[in-house]
């Protein structure tokens, strides 16, 4: 049942405020990046409020990749590596990435998965800061971020000091002489809040420490700048925002004033300053390519290379702003139109990344049925629904249907059906 | 230039021993597995012996992975995680791979590169044999081998102990009491040669040691059976011997003997016992899942995935019966058409691997001489060519002619032309 046809078999007041459609409608009209959502693929009748999980697919994604894996790998073979520029791509595509987080060329690459990359991180930030034994971490940051924190601890013998950000300051002032690393994400990826990076990195580097920004819910959704800001090291994801596909290589930045310096566990071949010299010595490159490992997965890689034409013509700056309206319109509209669901973040759109989540008890059963009704959100336990705010393919027309379905499965009562008790998966 | 055209236009003797084609063409009508070559896209006019580096295209690859982009990334979206078992793939993808190694299934997982896969294995194997610091490692192992076990032994305070698989026995009998792990490669990726698993398997255990073998440029073309042999740990690359694609995900092998203590140090969510309910303490699923990190790259497994429909109505032995029948085709037709160029590896089929290496002093300018008569091998530092011999995709005829090739090099003198000075690259 198409979302427009759910909402208007809703059965009970309140319904949907008049106008919502048609000012989203006009807010489409007027939105200076109004062409992006159409390089997307859209299913027909499909309101998709996911794509902070798992991006909507860039028109031009299949016939790249056709190409990389019929002519590319099938007929050039294993001299793809250096006449299609392979072993050349986890720094260009690190380097299309790094534009939208504000890293300068040479900063940025791609290749493993946001986990590896993060363990990558703590280490090499515990070993640039010899002595010091503490990492700040949130511990309500996503859990692979702790997960990998707390061993990369146990293998250099660090504390894990728990702050959420706006306690971080307090942290630094009691101990920070005895903190190596603040580890945090710009942007909750369970409420969608957003953190103060200029301000936390000044922090940080007042007490010595270095910090690491996971941006796996910021890049493509916020105008973070990780120069501006002076952050040492970041982390993120390309498979959300980015529309990279799922499970593209997420990336990492290190600043260039510490690339001599960082010094990764995973001292892989493709880190290795010449790699086909095939010394047995580990001698790292003396950029950002000492943070590369293994072979990268190309058919993936190279598909997000192809994803990110679809911001080519577009700044981070901008980008914002489109995620700002529609995330502002989000907030409006769920707090006029369900108003008995409270925002899980801030209301104010500046204080959000790419994303809105509202609590309730029910909120399982509220996603299944959502999904009933054609409007993908997702769950994160225990109570809360997230709705994602593409900014690059969302449009405020897919927001107004999202909240109108809403309201009827509240009305409905749906959320208690039975039948909506089947799993969903990934972040 | 056609490579028979090339024969033909060679200049002096002794040129190709009378036959060689033709009995090539004999053995490829007459071998059991010989329509195994033809589920391959070979591009015309190219003898392509460098499948031990990048397999070729399976002819089934291009429309699986067009279904992955547009139906089931473009249309699906995030739902496919479950309706396209998206998540479950590493184990589906790694118990299909298992069964050419001789993995009973639950025994491995793909995900991430061979490099990060093997820093996985070093630091879990150092933790299940607490207070043996020793790690002994071929010097002539892949260098990658070599870079992750010292960053390994850094971190867990590991002394690497350098031994040829034929000096491992004298190792263990001297100080086999401190060895925690043997870590070898089953062929050699320079030379070929093969060492015998049970035998060294067996050695390390009488010692009280763990076994970790990288069968990268085994697996798809050797018969190695780790359950047989006791083998605690492997890893293994898909993009050689499997044709699962450029930088195909690699996979890891923990026998089921010690998945309940396998304590790996990269503890990413896809790891965790139950992903889904975002706990921030990390508590390991109860099996291989353990092995898992983070998101793996879909695109390029699900490629892998559908690569392995080329094997699936063959068996090891018989795929490992026709490696032995290219490879000893090759060897005889080296000894007898290039004489000069001395074998790097032993004679014998059943002590090699998927491919064959010749020594010159200008391998380099040979290789690049050969790929101008469309013959593909590929340069090992300082003095190899290696052609390489794919179980799946190589016929005797391919073999025949790049030794023909070969022969023209080298009368022609061609291995000197400056304009052969263009560098190859991966392994």
């Amino acid at each position: 049942m198409p979302p427009d046809a759910a909402a208007a078999s809703a059965p009970t007041a309140p319904g949907p405020p008049a106008g919502l459609l048609d000012r989203a409608a006009a807010l489409d009209r007027e939105e200076p990046l109004r062409h992006l959502p159409s390089r997307f693929h859209r299913p027909e009748g499909l309101v998709y409020l996911d794509g902070n999980s798992l991006g909507p697919m860039p028109l031009g994604v299949p016939d790249a990749v056709a190409d990389v894996v019929r002519r590319q790998w099938g007929r050039e073979l294993v001299a793809a590596w250096n006449t299609e520029g392979w072993w050349e791509a986890p720094q260009r595509v690190g380097d299309r990435i790094g534009r939208l987080v504000g890293a300068a060329p040479g900063q940025v690459v791609a290749g493993d998965s946001t986990s590896v990359h993060l363990f990558q991180c703590y280490v090499a930030a515990a070993r640039m800061r010899p002595g010091r034994r503490a990492v700040v971490a949130d511990p309500d940051a996503f859990p692979t971020d702790l997960h990998l924190l707390a061993s990369a601890a146990r293998l250099c013998d660090l504390e894990v000091v728990a702050a959420r950000p706006a306690e971080v300051p307090d942290v630094l002032a009691r101990r920070g002489g005895d903190v190596a690393l603040v580890a945090l994400s710009e942007v909750d990826y369970r409420t969608g809040e957003r953190c103060d990076v200029p301000a936390l990195t000044a922090a940080a580097h007042d007490a010595g420490a270095l910090v690491l920004w996971d941006l796996a819910h910021s890049v493509g959704a916020t105008d973070v700048d990780l120069d501006a800001a002076g952050a040492d090291l970041a982390v993120g994801c390309s498979y959300k925002h980015l529309s990279g596909g799922p499970g593209a290589p997420a990336w990492v930045y290190v600043a260039r004033r510490h690339q001599h310096e960082v010094d990764p566990p995973l001292t892989g071949w493709h880190g290795h300053a010449d790699p086909f010299a095939m010394d047995g010595r580990y001698a790292p490159a003396d950029d950002v390519r000492r943070m590369r490992i293994g072979t990268p997965p190309m058919l993936s890689l190279l598909a997000l290379d192809a994803a990110l034409d679809v911001l080519d013509d577009v700044t981070p700056v901008q980008l914002r702003a489109r995620s700002t309206s529609l995330v502002r319109f989000l907030v409006e509209a769920l707090e006029a139109v369900v108003p008995e669901l409270p925002l899980a973040g801030p209301r104010d759109p500046a204080r959000l990344g790419g994303h809105v989540a509202v609590r309730s008890p029910e909120a399982w059963g509220v996603v299944r049925a959502l999904a009933g009704r054609g409007v993908v959100g997702d769950f994160r336990a225990p109570d809360l629904v997230r709705l994602g705010v593409a900014a690059s393919s969302t449009t405020h027309a897919d927001l107004a249907r999202g909240v109108v379905a809403l309201r009827a499965v509240l009305d409905a009562g749906e959320q208690h059906d039975p039948a909506h008790a089947v799993r969903s998966t990934v972040t």
